[in-house]
C-alpha cells in the first residue's frame, strides 16, 4: 500500500507517521529552517520544521501539558520561568495557566515560527499577551552563558531533536550554564525523545544532566501521538534538592483547566518500565 | 514524500503507521483472514491479519506484558485462565509465567494464526508446549455460552479491533456470558483500544460491561508504537467485587522477567489523563 503525496509522511530508523493531508497552507523558509503549515484530515493543523512533525492541533495538548505541570507543581513556588525553543508558544501558554509565575521568558531563535504560530495556531498563542509573558529571539546558548546566575526558578528545553544546532542544548556544558542560573531547588526539563527509539539519547541526557551537577534527575514519560513511536519523555534535574514530592495539594485543586494532566498522572508519569529503568541505571 | 512498496503500511482516520520491510515470508489466506508475515527493516518480524498490524518483535512485549500481569497480579489466586483469540501466544506466554496457574485454554478461531506464529515467532510461542496450556480452535462466543459457570479466575479477550466478527466479542450479550463463567472475584480483561482515537469505543465498552453486571469496570493504558496512535488501553471488569488493590508484594517479588510491566507501572497504568476521565463518566 502507497502513502502518496496527499500525505505528510515523516520517516525514521524505518519507521513512518503519516497524516493525511487537505491543503498546505503555509510554506516559507525563514533564515534558520523551512516552516511549513498543512490542514490534516482528521488532525487540526500540522506544524512541521525542515519536514519534522512539531505539532497538530489534535495532539499537542499532550506534550505541552506534560512539559510544564509536572515541573511547575515540583516546585515549590515558581516565579521566573525561562523557556528555550518553545517557538509554538503551546507551552508558555501551559506555564501562564499558574498564578504563582510571575515572568515567563521565552528564547527561541526562530521569530519566523512564532509568527507563524499566531497566525495559524492561534489557541496556542492566546496567552502571548499577558503582561507577564517576554519574548526574546536569539541563541539561547549565548543567552544562558550570560545570564546571572541564582535568578530562575525553571527552564524549560522545549527544543527540536538534538541534531544540527539543537545538539548544543542537549550538552553538559548548556545544562551547566543552566543549572548556574537557576536558583538552589529549581528545575530544569529537556524533551527527552521517545524511551522506546532513543534510550541511548535518554541515557546520556541523564549522564549529561547529573555531570554538570544535577542533584537529582528524574524522567516522566507520556503519549504523543505525532512523534516518532507515539511515546514521549521529559527528563527533569533539579539543583540543590531532590526530585521528590510535589504540591499535590495545589495540583488536585487547580484552578485550570488540563485535558491530560492531572495530580494522579503527575504521579503515574514517575513509573518508568522495567527496559527504562534498567537503561538509565547504567547512565550512572 | 511517498511511501512506496517497501513499507507496510496501515491506514485509519487521516493516519497512517509504517513499517520498512526488508521482505514479506509469509503470505497466506487462511478460512478466515488475510495472514502475512513481513522481515522488517529496524522492528523484527511483522505480523498483519486482513492487512492490520498484530505484532512486531520489537514492541510487542508491552501489549502481551500489559493484557495480562495487571489482571493476574490484582486477583488473588488465579489459577484457571481463559484466553479468547490470542493465536500469536504471546500474552499465553506471559499468562503462563505465573505460577499459581494451573490450567490456561486459549479459544481462537484461526488455528492457521498460531501455526504461522509457531513457525515465525517462536519466542512467543515458546511456552506452547507448557503441560497447563491447552488450545481450542473453535468460536469463542459458542464456547463461552456453553461454559460451565463459576470455572474460571481470569478471561483475557486479546482480540483484533471491534469490526466485523470480532464486534461480538465487544457485546453486553458476550460479556455477560463471561461473567457468568468466572467465578466471583473473577476478572475479564479486554483490550480495549486508543484512548485518543477510540473513545467511544471505549466508553461502549464500559457501558456494555456493566450492563453485563461487571461490579466494577477499570481501564489501564500504555504505548503501542505500531497500533493506530502509538497509545493503547485494555479494559478490566470484576465479577462480584470491587478493582481496588493488587499483590503488590508479589508484583514486586516476581520470580520472572518482563521489560515493561513491573509494580510501579501496575499503579501508574490506572491513573487515566483527564479527557479520558471525563469521557469514561459519562459512559455510566
Amino acid at each position: 500500500m502507497t502513502v502518496d503525496d496527499s500525505w505528510f509522511t515523516e520517516k525514521a530508523k524505518g519507521f513512518g507517521m503519516s497524516l493525511r493531508v487537505k491543503v498546505k497552507i503555509h510554506d516559507e523558509k525563514s533564515p534558520y529552517q523551512h516552516i511549513e503549515v498543512f490542514e490534516t484530515e482528521s488532525f487540526g493543523r500540522l506544524l512541521t520544521l525542515d519536514g519534522l512533525t512539531m505539532l497538530t492541533s489534535r495532539d499537542n495538548f499532550i506534550y505541552h501539558e506534560m512539559m510544564s505541570h509536572p515541573a511547575l507543581f515540583t516546585h515549590s513556588n515558581p516565579r521566573q520561568v525561562v523557556i528555550v525553543g518553545g517557538g509554538d508558544c503551546g507551552t508558555l501558554r501551559e506555564v501562564l495557566k499558574h498564578h504563582e509565575v510571575e515572568q515567563v521568558l521565552q528564547v527561541e531563535l526562530d521569530e519566523r515560527v512564532t509568527r507563524v504560530a499566531e497566525e495559524f495556531f492561534p489557541e496556542l498563542c492566546e496567552s502571548n499577551g499577558d503582561e507577564r509573558a517576554s519574548f526574546l529571539f536569539v541563541d539561547a546558548i549565548q543567552w544562558m552563558a550570560e545570564a546571572k546566575a541564582d535568578s530562575v526558578d525553571v527552564i524549560l528545553l522545549d527544543t527540536t531533536d538534538p541534531v544540527g544546532q539543537a545538539a548544543r542544548l542537549f550538552s553538559t556544558e548548556f545544562y551547566s550554564d543552566c543549572l548556574r542560573v537557576l536558583r538552589k531547588g529549581g528545575l530544569l526539563v529537556a524533551q527527552s525523545e521517545s524511551p522506546l527509539f532513543d534510550i541511548e539519547i535518554l541515557k546520556a541526557i541523564h549522564g549529561a544532566m547529573r555531570k554538570a551537577g544535577a542533584d537529582d534527575v528524574m524522567t516522566i514519560h507520556f503519549p504523543q501521538c505525532t512523534y516518532p513511536s507515539g511515546w514521549w519523555s521529559a527528563t527533569m534535574a533539579r539543583k540543590g534538592q531532590k526530585l521528590k514530592g510535589f504540591r499535590e495539594t495545589a495540583a488536585r485543586k487547580k484552578t485550570f483547566d488540563t485535558r491530560y494532566y492531572n495530580a494522579d498522572i503527575h504521579i503515574a508519569c514517575q513509573s518508568l518500565p522495567t527496559f527504562v529503568n534498567e537503561a538509565l541505571a547504567q547512565s550512572h
